[in-house]
């Protein structure tokens, strides 16, 4: 298959950005459809990035005291309800078992769509005293949302995730827990996913169900439009009065306890494809890539070839995520085509001249630079290779959302600005739901968060005309 | 609170041994019941066993060139009808949605038993040549059978587990990869868990609902009923027949590919549990303990001890998994106590008399032999100290085992060594399942498996008196 008919299998992605992320999805073996209607299933190549994250993520939360539990996949009826924002949140979406063992059930059950109600309901037995605090209890988990548009990774009926819930003897440990995870978040998809965050609250319109102060990592996409990556949550004690979550305290008087959340899900794939990939398919990330360099032997039929091209494999093998690719029926063409379109983040080929110089061709796939490197060097030289790679991943999707950053002054240019540069709008705005919502009626983009960082582009908001001393940034999203 | 109402608190192991497991189970904060009946919350230190038994064993899946990947929990019904035999087996006990997104389903779905249908729905897709084979796939997830009677770990409505589903080009492949898991289920039990395992093949009444062969891994718990701790399938081509799952072959032919599936769960930490405990408590091996030894300063007050623990603990934090108790709010002795109950390995004591001779006491879990060793040694005693508790622990387990072994002739020795010394029974058996059935009626014993050391024991069947050369191993069930 020659490169031409390689392109013409992925939708070009200036034309079509939807369709050419459903083709990086399947082409390069990220996931397919399953006939369970609007469940998808994750490919060993897609599950292997989600395991590099995990991985990644499983320790950052570790090193800050949280350990991994499990609770039930079920939840009965009554249980969901005891929160009344909750439930109203959740309970549209939500799947019910009404059957089991041949049996109608007394109670029907939901799968969790999330699972603060079960946890709130076990922590309220663990908990006695405050020497019984903080818990820092996390799940890795599948959850289900029965979503009626799907698309694979970004909004899918079923999707794995990260749970963590944690419960405090104080408003301000609790808070600061909250953001400890924000921060987790955003190192993650930084440092591992080559992607920058935008970091802020979200306006108490976007916040979660049952939350006092839902903070969020933004990341944008390179058609402009914004993908919420992960949430932290502050309940307050929103959850622990329903559900009794209640402990002794250093008085001696019982106290109900405060609670935090906080979530992040194979979303992230949905990122890392649309935040870095173009025309030739996937991009990834060197520190999160499965396979960190390709091996292609150039004529490997020749005497020594495949020797040298394995010796090589052996010795790198140790230090990186490497493949040997010594696939005899297809040619050196198709092989570079087919590791592109997977985003394996360097290259090496070898042949016969190559060896009798003792060198070896990298080629990057984020640039397509080529460099030629005398063997004695090459371990050495692919690391500091797959750095510069990963810095400069980062600092190209920091360009782009810079350049997809403007501030508007009034309504017409929020609208302007939208359909002229998708991407982040920044304006002033008054605080008022009805301001927020006559800006996504007309622009159809929602409040992305208000930014920690925040500047004064105002006096006023560009709606109602009245003071206003918060920075909004606006963004459609996915 | 002193030893004897420590010791109370669990039921004697000779006494009530389900009731003792139960109080292993809930004291050493395990597990603990939860208000979706017949389902457990897996509680963080049950929790680390299962991810260290998940690390372990995800290892040595890698090494044979298993991938991990996804499919969707929930399963159309028709989908699940496809291969007789396995709907006959799983049809009754499985849990169905029939409501999602507020509205009633069009075909009702069933939360995933086991995956081997939708696995083979979407290698039917994957798989076109011979080229694309093997694939060796496995998935770390949730399942749920609608159990009547739960218990913690050993059957509870929902498990987590790992089904691995692998399809190869030829029988002769297929048939090698079920035993080579079978041998990695081995390894893992006994290695890591410190339990013995006997491996055979299931009769054919005993095997999994649409396999051909199934072969296991069982163990001995100590109260003289065995468990199943793990298996391993060969299909044949009975779900890649109804599944479609063909490939072209060399020869340029269609042919139905060959597969295998294999699995072990959470059952796990109960075989732990089982295989070890004492009226103490949990008995942990090292390798699977999520702290291999707890350091317990005395008389913490005094000046220096707790500064001399920490500084132990910081160094041998960084080679073991170590855990610092300085708690102020309870004795040393209740501290002891404590760390029994949870299966603590290793405890190290240090008081004021000991930094001066500077040295610390080192007390085993699984013997209670005390030593005193010199601080600049400490090190690498514990690394041995640990090894040698590993290998005793394997060794009493493996005693334990053949002293519940016994050789019976009839049916009436088979009845008799069961009620005398309950465990394993070895008997010849002549391949006809009506025997399997009558040992079954009058014993109460399932046959184990037909094991793969056989033994020529006579030359007849204790039921029919007819000509035997199968010797099976029979024992009660978990």
């Amino acid at each position: 298959m020659k490169k031409e008919d390689f392109v013409k299998e992925i939708t070009n992605i200036e034309e079509d950005f939807a369709q050419w992320y459903t083709d990086v999805v399947r082409k390069a073996e990220l996931a397919d459809y399953t006939d369970t209607k609007g469940f998808i299933a994750i490919r060993p190549y897609g599950y292997a990035l989600w395991e590099n994250i995990q991985n990644y993520t499983d320790k950052k939360f570790k090193e800050v005291g949280v350990t991994n539990l499990y609770m039930p996949v079920l939840i009965p009826e009554s249980m969901l309800q005891k929160e009344k924002d909750h439930v109203e949140g959740f309970a549209p979406e939500v799947a019910w078992v009404t059957m089991g063992g041949g049996e109608e059930l007394e109670e029907r059950l939901c799968i969790r769509p999330t699972s603060e109600t079960i946890m709130s309901t076990m922590y309220a037995k663990w908990i006695k005293s405050w020497r019984d605090l903080p818990i820092l209890g996390n799940q890795w988990c599948n959850v289900l949302r029965w979503e009626k548009e799907t698309r694979p990774f970004l909004r899918s009926r079923e999707f794995l995730w990260q749970e963590g819930h944690t419960v405090h003897e104080t408003k301000e440990e609790a808070e600061e827990m909250t953001l400890k995870m924000l921060n987790i978040y955003a190192d993650v998809i930084e440092n591992l996913l080559a992607i920058p965050v935008l970091k802020g609250r979200k306006t108490p319109k976007e916040q979660f169900a049952g939350a006092e102060a839902t903070y969020t990592v933004e990341t944008l996409m390179q058609d402009g439009r914004a993908l919420q990556a992960g949430t932290s949550h502050y309940f307050g004690q929103n959850f622990t009065k329903p559900f009794e979550v209640k402990f002794q305290n250093r008085e001696g008087k019982e106290e109900y306890a405060y609670q935090t959340s906080w979530g992040t899900s194979t979303r992230l794939i949905g990122a890392v494809i649309m935040a870095h990939g173009d025309n030739r398919g996937l991009k990834l990330p060197p520190k999160v890539a499965p396979i960190q360099a390709v091996i292609i032997p150039i004529a490997q039929h020749k005497e020594g070839v495949l020797e040298k091209a394995t010796e090589l494999y052996e010795t790198l093998n140790q230090h990186y995520r490497m493949k040997l690719d010594d696939r005899d029926n297809c040619s050196p063409g198709f092989k570079f085509n087919d590791w592109e379109m997977r985003g394996v983040p360097v290259r090496i080929e070898i042949g016969p001249r190559d060896i009798e110089n003792g060198v070896a061709v990298l080629v990057r796939r984020d640039n397509l630079e080529k460099e030629t490197v005398n063997l004695n060097e090459l371990e050495d030289r692919l690391g500091t290779l797959l750095e510069e790679i990963q810095t400069s991943m980062f600092e190209a999707c920091l360009k782009r959302r810079e350049e997809k950053t403007t501030i508007a002054y009034t309504l017409d240019e929020i609208v302007k600005n939208l359909k002229e540069n998708q991407g982040y709008v920044k304006t002033m705005w008054c605080g008022d739901v009805a301001c927020e919502n006559k800006i996504k009626d007309v622009s159809g983009a929602h409040s992305r968060c208000i930014p920690f960082q925040q500047e004064h582009l105002a006096d006023s908001c560009p709606v109602c005309g009245k003071k206003a001393d918060i920075m909004v940034t606006w963004g459609r999203q996915y």
